[in-house]
């Protein structure tokens, strides 16, 4: 039992108090976890796209104030009844959708979408009690998909945790936690190219390059990688992309251009940008008889997916999947062990580091589409 | 060698002249088969939904006169130079989307979509020369997906022939050459229920029925048909059909009455209707997670298929077919042995039959949505 158990822990906290505007670290007091929850904490977060969005709240439901944060890594520091799986001093990475482990999805081999713990992007509260685990003087702070990183402790369900091997660095797997196994699983579980393929891949975030590293470890013969930002090509070179095509440089729509690069379109497409435009182009990209194409980006709330019907009936394969289509509890584990083993690499996904007092500096690299993953260091 | 082979043969065919006015029986002359070309005599043909979209011309390309007619079954007449696979006296059927065996396409495991011999519904002339075989005083008449059954004679690339087992009764597998191979094909070999699953089958014409019985085959526990026309439903009992869902009855959605009615939505959907709504709906009422729903039927050009991507994202799947993805060289005289077997039974969907000379009733039946196959006897 550590010392803090039972006890509500006052600890920093980064709050978003308005849309868009820079979070602010704040005293908050994190109450301790009640059924089937657990509280940890947090060593390292780093800031993903789906955090920026929900934060910036253009094309998505606002919630404030809130605690974002989903990209971690962490200790366990105590549990609440009814939790066997983990204990104190556990290595963990928060998920932002659970596995229940006894739903219909948990039990089927193809879905991860557990219909107890599945994304809720527009929740802020938990569900034991329908209530925040955060106050700062008695108001509570809403929670973001169930795991609100920015904050030295933070309250979760069990089933959104993945417990690790202690040994693993937690400054470099907290990026497993959502961005890197996401795209990697997007690639591996989803498209699952061939060797030998032509793979082409939107948006090279580090959600897109992890799914390049999917495509480089599944033995593609070429990557394609397409993003509006140049900047992203340095950085694409580490990843084994082959061929680089920034829509900016072409008046033709992104199929057009990758068609006729490809003679025909590309064996798999993976669109990792959120963008609705690019999601058509992924899809009728890939090559009519076979070609896969997977949808990872997370889109405007109004955006609507178009084509005609004849790309869809010329035998293309259109899917979509959150986080690879990884079950967090049972496959996380083992994304982590592939990166023990070298298989997976993590270092080059890892550009900028800072504090957790100077988070914003996060925020701002990523709006500026500089680096790929920024580490926060929490303890510092 | 036939008695005809090198000479031009007199004989009858039911020309289409303008969109929508009935087929006129005439006489014409059918020029004998080129390199790689077979002439064959029909035998049996039945009527598809496809004749009669592109007959009526109204979301399709007119291309006039014209002789459609593309579900059949003939004996070789005579083959053209080069031809070494088929000689005369070979029971086959014509299939409107063909097998090249040398290009990517049909080298690949997954795709039926022949470079050289795919479908194309915009061509009225044979590949070789780019002329007609077909010719009323010198008058060249359009040929129709390479096939034009509707003619005691007719020429077609060697690619576009199924070589059958010639013990198999022409007036019963005509209908394999397309409707029901197409149907079963999409069930069998594109959406792969598990046994056990719940499939929603939207139409319940000749391919939608084809696409119950493949659920059959694979142990469906649960077909869900979903049709606008209630007789339909008379017919869908002899296919194992569970549930039956008229859009009619309803004000909601069908994606929604299906989700209702399955806690969650159907684990497979396969659309055969070409109406774009209904490709909607299918789509959007199978599971998230593991859900696959299959298009096949043929579109109004200005259709345009739109979902929100969150859709896709959850997990689902989308495919379309041509032909079942049945490559027809290599796959179809099967799919005739299952028949021979009694693993597939035909007679169910041979609704009704007329003479050649009363073709014109086979289009009144099917645009009144009585029966599900008309057999059309040429000897009669
Ligand atoms: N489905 C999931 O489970 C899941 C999980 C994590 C992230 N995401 C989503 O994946 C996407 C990528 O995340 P990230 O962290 O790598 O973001 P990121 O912002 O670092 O990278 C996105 C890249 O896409 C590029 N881009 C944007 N629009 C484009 C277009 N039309 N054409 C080409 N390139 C375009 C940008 O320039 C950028 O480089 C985001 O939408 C994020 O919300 C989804
Ligand atoms: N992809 C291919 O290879 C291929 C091959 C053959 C036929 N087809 C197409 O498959 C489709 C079916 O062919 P068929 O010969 O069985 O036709 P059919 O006309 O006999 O059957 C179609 C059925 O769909 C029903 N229907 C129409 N709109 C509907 C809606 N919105 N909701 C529910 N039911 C609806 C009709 O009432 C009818 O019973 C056609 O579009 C045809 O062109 C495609
Ligand atoms: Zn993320
Ligand atoms: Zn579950
Ligand atoms: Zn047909
Ligand atoms: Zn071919």
């Amino acid at each position: 039992m550590s010392s803090t158990a039972g006890l509500v822990i006052p600890c920093r906290a980064a709050v978003a108090w308005e849309a868009g505007k820079p979070l602010v670290i704040e005293q908050v007091e994190v109450a301790p976890p009640q059924t089937m929850e657990v509280r940890i904490n947090v060593k390292y977060t780093s800031l993903c796209r789906t955090d920026i969005y929900f934060w910036e709240s253009k094309g998505q439901t606002p919630l404030f104030p809130r605690i974002f944060g989903h990209e971690a890594a962490g200790i366990v520091e105590s549990v609440g009844i009814g939790v066997t799986e983990l204990k104190p001093g556990d290595h963990v990475l928060p998920v932002f959708t659970g596995e229940c482990k006894e739903c219909r999805h948990c039990k089927s081999e193809e879905s991860n979408m557990c219909d107890l713990l599945r994304i809720n992007t527009d929740r802020g509260v938990m569900l034991n009690d329908g209530k925040s685990r955060f106050s700062i003087k008695g108001q509570p702070i809403n929670h973001f998909l169930g795991t609100s990183t920015f904050s030295e402790y933070t309250v979760l369900h069990v089933g959104c945790l993945a417990k690790i091997n202690p040994s693993a660095p937690l400054d470099k797997v907290c990026v497993v936690s959502c961005g890197i196994s996401t795209g990697l699983g997007a690639t591996l579980n989803v498209a699952k190219p061939k060797r030998g393929s032509v793979v082409a891949v939107f948006g090279l975030g580090a959600v897109g390059l992890a799914a390049c590293e999917g495509a480089r470890i599944a033995g593609a013969l070429r990557i394609i990688g397409v993003d509006r930002n140049p900047h992203r090509f340095e950085y694409a070179k580490k990843f084994g992309v082959t061929d680089f095509v920034n829509p900016k440089d072409h008046q033709k729509p992104m199929q057009e251009v990758l068609v006729e690069m490809t003679d025909g379109g590309v064996d798999r497409a993976i669109e990792c940008t959120g963008n609705i435009d690019a999601m058509i182009s992924a899809f009728e990209c890939v090559h009519d008889g076979w070609g896969v194409a997977v949808l990872v980006g997370v889109p405007h709330k109004d955006a609507v997916f178009m084509t005609k019907p004849i790309n869809i009936l010329n035998e293309r394969t259109l899917k979509g999947t959150f986080f690879g289509n990884y079950k967090p509890r049972t496959d996380i584990p083992k994304v982590v062990e592939m990166y023990m083993k070298k298989e997976l690499e993590l270092d080059k996904f890892l550009t900028h580091r800072v504090k957790f007092s100077e988070i914003n500096k996060a925020f701002e690299l990523m709006l500026k589409g500089e680096g790929l993953r920024c580490i926060i260091s929490m303890d510092d």
